[in-house]
């Protein structure tokens, strides 16, 4: 079986499982008080080049609605695209840990929230006790679809939620792969363009169950150690999850997986577009593609020990993703038996 | 430095350690759709004589916090002993997931939960509108101070809780101790006894961050798989914990590190008592000692790396914690540094 | 000035405020242990021609937030009109209540839930443990247009819900318009058309602060008088609850009281459409009116004392209610001034 | 019969009644914009002799929970008495509003919390990430035993709350029995002994439904709104409550109901303890009077028509309340009956 189902398929990378193993040499302290974590958060300060908060966590839906919870009152509606993950696929995570928090789709057309009309619906109800007070607001990077905010994209949000004293939240589940598609710092493609608030992925781009809740807005900071704990998601023996973000951010390792997959992606696109009956949805940014296909090419490739999500979206759409460990073979095998089965 | 501070400082068993890279290879089906987990789940059964429902977590407050909340309405009150890491040691993690649900410690004396005293507890309220519902009890085996309950002292509580009609938790986050130490099959000290859910700790006894919700009551079940993906713990690379309790549990690995470590323990124990004023505090049944010290042999023996903790309990009371990875010298030496302090 | 405002902006019925002084002559149980709470129930089950059970409480909001709560999980959703008080209105009472459940707005255009669409969004994520499960409906009768559903479109929509097994709620908040705009029975209205649990209204028409949940199927009802209690909504003098209700019910004071209502509203609906330049916006009803106006009648209006609310609808778009309280000359008065406005 | 039960047995005052009659006479702003509202709060500002904050609700489980909740985060401890009606007579309420809060009754023996006790109660686990922290503080005035706090005792609070940063919240269900037994101002009584919020009851006293929150540290303030609607208890005719308090703080009306209970007790107290059998259990101090009495006197006062709550307590005690309403004949009766059985 060949899976471009998700980047959750994949394993770790051995440079995150070595980690593991060198870590494990002695006693630590737990609960984050031991040297790895120390060195992640510096890690951390140097890439994003500012003294910013870390909390480590073991799944993205934790970090993410860890990040809310500390943003928003329990009265409070945080915008958010309406496909982001925080809104369909968490099972209400975010209005669990934000004692009953809204969340509200933007009304805003295709992949991206918009400035404009991401203000309209900010000003709904404000100061209204009958209605929920609009809070804050959470953007995806990459989003769901595998696209990009540019950083002027998301200064233009952050303009927005400044007017509207609202902090903005980035879910960066995929936060590399957008990073390494726009080619800008991490700096620029969060604080500085206005971000509070980030999601910092690194389980789908390598890590076996490692995520950072980074935060650059001291305020957020206070709250979210008590919520962590109380959630359960306080790690004891922490180290093996710190070795993991210690690894992962190491010499690039991050930027280096999040480049081969985007570029799996890249050469998995330009294959199928040559294909007859293969249309993308939408151009291919990061790890992620949207295609639409022949239903008997989808069935056959199926068959042919291919594995993709369809049947979701549009009829015959399917979406492909890639990982770091993503060989182009596969994707040559897989282009390959799609022209094949054109014919 | 020499560590009795925690099991939990201890870090990861090298078969433990080399079952993440064995489930490595290729990619795999996420959150829990993957053979490990299948074959975790069978193992259990088998361990337990039975079919169990099996809930992979990453922590114990998370899988503790899981099972009172799927046994307790939020009007429900949960009755522990007032030492109980659920009551003092989770930041009300279960009072979170259970929609502010109420611990109330049992008046009993001593370690454990007397089980006329329980009744009567239960009983305050019942029925009535302005009180909270007694609607569960939880129980920890080993407790905090490395006491256990006999497979008939459960039954004794069990029977209080078959006749007010609630279930019956149990906090194994040292189970495996307790276990070895009674010599009694896990089929008898749980649900043959009327316990309805475990939290099955692998963490303290060799694994990195891997425990087990296993649940003996169907009717507890239904609810719990919404409820850990609505609280952030349905890892998404769920083999990497999958493998972890696989290797916990093959070849009786999790009864040996066990043992180890409650061997240690009754070494230190047996050395210790012989240590002219040295007083044990309670027998020393699991892997856990509390020991009353002369003040300046506390200090004496941190001054020589020792490492545990104290200043938490009666004035000069240490608790001392081994683990499998205590080995006897580490012991040796604590007893050899403890006699030449009291000379 | 004679305002349109709102039928809460109407005092108490003389016969309900008269039955507070009635039932003051003695001192009685509290909590509803009393015979006027008894008499309620009573009354109630002839009123809907079966066994029903009764909640008292004092505010519509606590009553829709009870009933959805009891309906839902807090991994549930409950699917609603976008234009429903209990998704605009109520400051996320519901999300409170139901421990972070969640609304979902219809697609449906207009003004009621529209059965087909419903049925594809009560699909979405069903038994997919990362998605919230469709749980409940909630429809409102009267809308918050003032428009109706029919017992058949009741039917309709419960048909639905039972496919889907998920229960039925009815916002009843003005149900004694709708009841006399239909001129169907209760029974028919309600549980004979599949209605699970009603919030029965009858503060907006002519009760000081009095409203019913009441509950047709059995299997929700257990843990509404926990829930109650636990949200402070357990009146201690709750005669004076139950008084409200025994005169609103008796010799059918509520129906005449939403008959007036709603002549009052067709009496000013029908003057108006005489008045050049004045559309309605959708029919009118019940007791509610929307009408576009020219922007300088509205000024006009306003600067000879009439109240109502406009601003939040299309630009011109106003909201004209009537209640029992409303008399024929305020309506003339109404319909002559702006007639006057428009030459 | 003759009611000892409870104050909330008794109905309501007439000129209460009286109040709900005259405020009905034209349409009023709902929600709290009529000038009754206004009005209420004017007096309190008056009779606390400061600008205050006032919130309007039902019942006092509202107004507790919802001032608990404004001053404790989710992972917070209020400290409480054991006896205290939060503890143990809301069904958990400041466990729901407070989003899971813990309350930890204080091992402070008698009737009051000790200073000295909560100030080693109030240090535990403070900055532990793994602890509930320490959040709030909650006395009731007079006790459920009918005890009072002096103001000094009060103030001797505060300081412990003020030492250890944590506001100090009065439940003053029996504000006015206290206060008229202590004879001090309502200001001396709350802030200027270090209040920082008081449950200002109203519906034991005479009102029907009324109740105010009373916030005299404005940082308390700012979500009281959001959450009182949340909540449900943003009442819709909001005249309707604040006519009552309106009336019934109106020429000290409160006072006079007060000062009349409290002195039907005393009469109760010093008729009652020349009983031969009879004991008082605590000082009458305000309207609450506990006595041990023979078992038999109990049954035989029983059956000649007076109600009262026994076997709640010791063996023996009985808890008899008076209020506002109840006659001298009624003591003299029942003191006659006991003396008689006694015999």
């Amino acid at each position: 079986m060949i899976s471009f189902r998700s980047d959750n398929d994949a394993g770790a990378s051995p440079q995150i499982l070595q980690a593991l193993t060198d870590c494990n040499s002695g006693p630590s302290y737990p609960y984050g008080a031991d040297p790895w974590t120390k060195d992640v958060e510096e890690q951390l300060c140097r890439i994003f080049e500012r003294e910013v908060r870390v909390l480590l966590v073991s799944t993205g839906t934790a970090a993410n609605a860890l990040a809310l919870a500390a943003m928003t009152p329990a009265w409070g509606s945080v915008h958010c695209h309406r496909m982001a993950h925080i809104y369909n696929d968490e099972c209400g995570a975010p209005e669990f840990f934000g004692a009953g928090l809204k969340l509200i789709p933007s009304a805003s057309p295709g992949s991206l929230i918009d400035p404009a009309i991401l203000r309209s619906e900010l000003g709904v109800g404000l100061g209204d006790v009958h209605s929920v007070q609009p809070s804050a607001v959470s953007i995806t990077q990459a989003t769901e679809e595998g696209q990009v905010y540019t950083p002027e994209q998301v200064a233009a949000i952050a303009k927005v939620c400044g007017d509207m004293k609202v902090p903005l939240h980035m879910d960066g589940a995929r936060f590399s792969n957008a990073l390494v598609a726009l080619g800008c710092t991490p700096a620029r493609l969060t604080w500085q363009s206005g971000v509070d608030v980030l999601s910092f992925g690194a389980t789908k781009n390598g890590a076996l169950n490692a995520e950072a809740l980074i935060v650059f807005n001291d305020e957020l900071w206070e709250t979210l150690p008590f919520r962590r704990k109380r959630a359960g998601h306080l790690i004891s023996k922490m180290r093996f999850i710190a070795a993991q973000m210690q690894a992962y951010l190491k010499d690039d390792h991050w930027l280096a997986n999040a480049r081969h997959a985007n570029a799996m992606a890249r050469r998995l696109s330009e294959g199928l577009v040559r294909v007859p009956g293969v249309e993308l949805v939408v151009p291919t940014v990061t790890n992620i593609l949207y295609a639409k296909f022949p239903q008997s090419m989808i069935d056959g490739l199926r068959k042919r020990g291919f594995d993709f999500y369809d049947g979701r979206w549009a009829p015959g759409v399917a979406r492909l993703v890639t990982s770091f460990r993503t060989a182009p073979d596969m994707v040559d095998d897989f282009v390959t038996a799609a022209q094949e089965i054109s014919r």
